[in-house]
Formats: structure tokens, sequence, C-alpha cells
């Protein structure tokens, strides 16, 4: 008995025989007693196809008409999903995410939700409908529709079980839930029980595709316990949830591979207060999203500067730095599209040490030189050559003890000093000093 | 200069070439000096393919749910006609329905408009901007995406026109205008030059596709001159508007053929008072659209009732005769979906007398039987076998000097009396007594 927020994503909703099934399921939630509120994305490629259309007839097609024209694939997915919910006898009603009361702010593409308003919502699911919203879009204070961004439906269902005090959040998917690693490259990786939002935000920040980080922050913001699920079967997913004394036990919660990088170096920059600045002003202004910053000044001052953007972000990059390399007399410009960052995220590193250490040797003894490196609390990245990503996140895996049916990685030393962290993203740093290594079985 | 309304049907906007075709007509419409709304229909077959979609999942789709479904397809068509025109340099912005101020009843699937607030569309217009406005829809009282039906974009086009006091609404089709007959059937159909909004109204509502009947009729009540044009040259096409007196000289403006006519008889009724209501409220109950009547009286007192409904509607019209068969002691039923409506329609009529003597003759001389005759003050139908339709369309258009080349028909008597008409539809009577026959040259 409870409110359940149940998010489909585009694959499980793809064509009229998903649609049965999921209809079903939602059927099915409905009758063990809950309410329920879905949120749907776009039926299959539909968004892709959109877009598509649009190149075709203006390459840069207004941000504005884009997010009419997106928002009517989730517009449709809700009313077919309802259809399909009628036939199997179940009371059910669609609503646009502006009829679901959902108001955002005036960025077009990648709205912010402003406000829910959910006094329809409420008053059909106490007339015993299911409420089905169109994910990904709200009305902005210009009366406009405007889209979250990619993965936005997450968002929306969030934002609406938080608006709904609903007990749960479930984002139904195509995998089973959130795993140590990709199941597609680490043979041993096994299905998380539970995850801290912090730890979600780090390995969904850092390549694991599983949920968007601002659906994470939304739902740790105002405490919504996610569940993870299979949209293909009924067995418990994985929760994302606050943390709990018994998760800390868990020093490496996931490994996360990133491709979709790429390295910027500015080589050859005299080393004079305020270039650093003046670099990541330009790509803040060109709103290009920096990750690891590295920074070595050679004795003869004279320092080159590295750091990685997202792939689909080395255009603008380019664009925004280009221009400078002149004026911080910098003496030239190297790209690099070959890297892949690796991460360790666990909310146990801040409680143990050695865990860079650990990483930094077992890539070694393998091989894998490491370029940059970046930390927070609970996170240790470093970039690699792409074409070692897979192997290196295999190789760490075991390493932690984290395959299936082995022992969970114990430390060698409790309570040591808590590792030092750096803010996440936009860093420069070496590699921290981390002495002792944690043991494992 | 002035302010246009074009109105864009979904084989014009098809795809991204006919998108852009579509855009660079609208530039030079603007570039001439004038304001334009655009009203546009949904991508090709995109309303067709939603239905599918839904019979897919449920073969009853709910109304509501429908209607938020169709919706999207000119929502999405408006978005890509916009970037269109930006792709051009045309300062132009898409609209809802919802967000052009069209607010329509409480009716799904064929809701009527009840009020537009123009307010927003003569914003942009004062600002320069072309205003695409997603035709089809409305927003009704509960907030909900109501649409108005087959061909209702037209209906939004001369709303939006009367509305905003347009100078001129233009339906842009496949064909350059109406014309005196189908031009497929009949290879001397020319196109009219103007048109009656009562003769306009008659051709539709007998077959003719050209235009909606309800957007004419809005079209009359507003005053709001209408042109049916080709959206694939720019030639000019046929204007419907107010009669002017020149009007009258052409005696038949157009015929038409609907080959979409069934016809149910109840057999052997015993002629009591009150038969003929109880099936009439029963088929108004059932919502279908009965058009031709018959009735005939036996020296027995026993009489046969045939009527006309398009065949679409037969299997509701059966469900509401059926059961009353035994309450009116009938001897049986009848159903004939063979049948076909050809029809004369001219303002001209009402001065000139002998258009139905010289149409029943013609039919008559080329052997081709009349099965029923319902006639209006400008226009003659009769139903007869559907496999003669084609035929009898060429032999009336020929005998009535139609045919391209032609003069055109000079009445034999001028201000004979006027023909005494019936009532549109649903006016059982046989055929008008028409004594002198209009001389044809």
């Amino acid at each position: 008995m409870g409110l359940y927020v149940q998010k489909y994503g585009g694959s499980s909703v793809a064509d009229a025989v998903c649609m049965r099934r999921v209809a079903r399921r939602i059927r099915d939630t409905q009758a063990a007693g809950n309410q329920v509120v879905v949120v749907v994305s776009a039926m299959g490629d539909t968004t892709d196809e959109l877009i598509a259309l649009a190149k075709q007839v203006n390459p840069e097609p207004n941000e504005r008409e884009m997010d009419s024209l997106m928002a009517t694939g989730e517009m449709a997915s809700s009313a077919i999903l309802t259809m399909a919910l009628h036939a199997l006898g179940v009371k059910a009603i669609s609503m646009t995410g502006h009829q679901a009361g959902i108001r955002v702010d005036g960025t077009h593409l990648k709205a912010k939700i402003q406000t829910i308003d959910p006094k329809r919502i409420r008053r059909h699911l106490n007339q015993g409908y299911v409420v089905v919203v169109a994910g990904f879009q709200g009305t902005n204070p210009r009366h406009d529709i405007a889209t979250l961004g990619r993965g936005g439906s997450d968002t929306t269902a969030v934002a609406l079980a938080a608006a709904l005090k609903a007990d749960r959040c479930q984002i139904l998917k195509d995998v089973d839930g959130v795993f140590t690693a990709n199941p597609r490259v680490v043979t041993g990786a096994h299905k998380l029980t539970a995850i801290t939002y912090d730890e979600m935000l780090e390995l969904a920040s850092c390549g694991a595709e599983v949920l968007q980080s601002r659906a994470v922050e939304f739902a740790k913001n105002y405490g919504v316990v996610l569940e993870v699920v299979s949209s293909f079967h009924r067995k418990p997913g994985t929760l994302v949830q606050e943390e709990t004394k018994d998760m800390e036990k868990i020093i490496i919660r996931g490994i996360a591979a990133d491709k979709n990088q790429a390295k910027a170096t500015l080589l050859g920059v005299p080393d004079t207060p305020g270039v650093a600045a003046r670099i990541f002003k330009a790509c803040a202004g060109a709103n290009v999203n920096v990750d690891m910053i590295v920074q070595n000044v050679s004795a003869e001052g004279i320092t080159d500067i590295s750091f990685t953007v997202p792939k689909d972000e080395l255009a603008r990059t380019k664009r925004a730095i280009e221009p400078l390399v002149k004026q911080v007399r910098a003496s030239g410009l190297h790209y690099d599209e070959d890297i892949a960052k690796v991460s360790l995220v666990g909310v146990g590193m801040k409680s143990h040490s050695g865990v860079a250490f650990k990483m930094f040797d077992e890539l070694a003894r393998n091989k894998i030189n490491i370029e940059m490196i970046s930390t927070s609390e609970i996170k240790i990245s470093v970039a690699i050559r792409a074409k070692h990503a897979d192997r290196a996140v295999r190789v760490l895996h075991r390493a932690f003890g984290m395959d299936k049916g082995k022992a969970k990685a114990k430390p060698a030393a409790k309570k040591a000093p808590a590792k030092k962290s750096a803010a996440k993203k936009t860093t420069p740093k070496k590699a921290p000093a981390k002495k002792a290594a944690a043991k494992t079985e």
C-alpha cells in the first residue's frame, strides 16, 4: 500500500507489444493496493527521428521549436499507454507536462523544473485513476513548452515523487539495476542491492548511464527513495538512498568507464597568475563542462595545461580556446580524443585509505599508463588510453574483490585519516598521496 | 498588403522537401508586404499512422486520449515548418492550438470552436513574425486537448481569419481550385473562378471533397473570403464568397457524385402517423446523418420507407433501426450499399426552372434509373446505382453545357417561378414538379 511513481523509458514502450506489457505491470502495481503515477518517455527512437527530421529542414533548429517538436513524442506515448491501460480495464488518464502542473524555467532544451502543482494528479489518483504523465517537459513562464534535456523523464519522475510525497520512485529500465561495473565488460560484475545518492551521482558523472545525475540530485535533495528495476522481470532492483552505517563497510561500490572524453592541452604556457582562470572562463562561457584538469610547471616557468571535456563538446571547446592561444602566449594547442576515464566510487573511501595507491599500483602492474587523475571524497578517476579502458575496469574489479562470488573487500586499517577530498570537476591536482594500501582478500 | 491566413494540408507538408517549398511560398507572401498566419495539418499520413498505432493497443480507444494523441501530429508539423522558415531567414514562431488562444467545447474528436483570443498571435504579427498554428485542435474547458474532426484544420484557418479579421483565408491544396466536376471523371471539367458559400456547402455535402462543410459555414457566418488555391503553383484559385448578381447567370455551378452512400429500406410498414418520426428519432439518437428519404404509400395503406446514410454510419444505423422493425410492424429490412448520389448545384436554380426536368430526362435517355430524389433551393440530388455514377456526371456535365470551351448555359425563360425548395436532408418528398426545361446551347 503506497503511492508509487513509475518511470518507463523509450525502449520499454517502443511498440504496441511493449506498451501492453508495461500496462500489465502498472495494472498489477495498482491491484496490489497502490496508487500509481506513471512517467513515460517517447516511444523507442522517436526523439532521435524528430531531431533528424528537424535537421533536414534546418541544420541549426531554433531551441524553442525543438522543444515544441520533441515534447510531442512523450505526449503521444502517454496517450498510447493510457489506451493500453484502458484495454486492461484500468481507469487511467494521460497528462501533458503542462496538465500535470509542471512549471519550468525559461531555458529551452535543458529547462529546470521550478514548481509542480500536483492538484490535478491528486484529484485523479483519489478517483482511482492511474495518471500517465508525459515525461521530459513542462511549461515555462512564457507559456511555451520546454524540455528537460536528455534523460529528463527520470527527473520528471523524481520531481513528481517529491511533489506527491510518493513512497517510492521506480525507474524501470532494460537493466536489472545498478551494477558494480558494466556487466557487458566485466563478467564478474553483480547487481547492487543499494547505493547512496552520492555514489550514484559520482557513477552517473563518470559514465555509468543507468540514471541521470540531475534526477539523482533531485532525489537526494528531496529524500525521494529511488529504485532502479528491470522492466522485463519483477525481481528487486537497486535502491538509491541515504547512506546507512552498513554501507560504509563496502569501500568500492562501483567502477565506471567513460569513453566519451576528449583532452585538450595548451602547450608551453608561461606560468603567470590568471592564465588558468582565463582558459576556464572561456570554457564556461562556451557552456563546456570541463572535467579533469592537470597542470605541470617545469623548472623554466613554462607549463602545459591539459583538461578533459565530453567529446561532443570538443567543437565548442576549440572555438572557445583557440583565440586564447596567442593571448596567453602558449606555444601550441593539442587535442586527443583517444582517452577514457576510469573511476572508482564508494562512500567507504571516506574512512579507508590506500584506495588510490592500490588503484595506481594495479594499473601500473598491468602496464596501463595514467595520464590524469582527479578525486573527490568518494571517487578516484584516472584518464588513460581509451583502448585500455575495459581491461582497466576488469583488473580493478578483480583487485578490489568485487567479482561475483568473492568476499567483500575488507580494509587493512580502520579509521585511517580520511582522504582529503578535492571538489569534483575543474580541480587541478596531482595524484593524492595515499600511503596505506587497502587489502583485499 | 493585407493579413493572410494560409492553410496547408498534410500532403503539402508531407516531408522535408515539401516543407521547404511551403516555406518559400510563405516567405514570398510575407515579402509581398503581407502579414501571414499559417495553419498546418499533420505531415502526410501521420494522423492515420497514429490512429493505427492506437488501435494496436486498444480497438476502441478513448476519445480524450485519441485527441491528445492526434493533436501531436499538427504540433510537430507546425514546429518543423517554423524551422524551415527560419532556414530562409524568416522570423517565425509556432503555436499549438492552446497557445493560439483557440478554445473549444467539451466534445472530443469533433469539438467546436467556441472562442479565439488572438492576442498572442497579433503581438507576434506586429513584431514581424509569421505565426504557424497547429491546426485541428484547441483546449476545452477541462484544460484538455480536443480536436475538430477530420479536415478540422480548414476550420481552424477560417476561424482564425474571422478572429483576426484577415483579408483572405487561402486553403492550399493539391488541386487548382473548385471544379465544375471531378476532373478525373469529366475531361471537360474546368476550374471555377468563384463560387458562393451556399453552393460550396451543397457541393461539400454532396461528395465534393475540396472543402469541409464546417469551414465553409464558418466562413459564411463571418464573411471570411476563402480562396482554394494550388499548393504546387501560384495561379489564382477559386474564390468562395457571398453571392453576387453575376453569379446567378450560371444555372449549374458544379456537379458532384457521392459514392459513400448506403440505403436502408423498411419494407411493408403500416402507414400510421408517427412511424417516420420514430425511425428518424432512433437514427438521430445513434448520431446517424440521414440524407435522402423516400416514402411510397400503396393503396393498401402499407408503405416502404427508404433513406440514405453515409456508408461508414451504416453499422450504427443497423443497430438503431433493427429493434424498431417489430415495433412499427414492418415486414422486413433491406440494405443497399451499391448506390451513389449525384447532385447538381447552382444558385442560378433559384430563378431558373426546368433544371430538374432536364436532369431526369437526360438520365432517362441514358438509361440511368433514378431511385430517390432530394432537392434544396440550389441543389437537386438523385440516388442511382453506384456503377452509373461517373457516367451520370459526364452526361449531365455535357447536357448542361459545362464542358470546357463551351458557352455557358442560358436559361430559356427568365424569372420563371422560383422552384419551391425543400429543406435539405431528412425531407421525404417526391420529384419536384418542374415544367419548363432549361435550354442549353
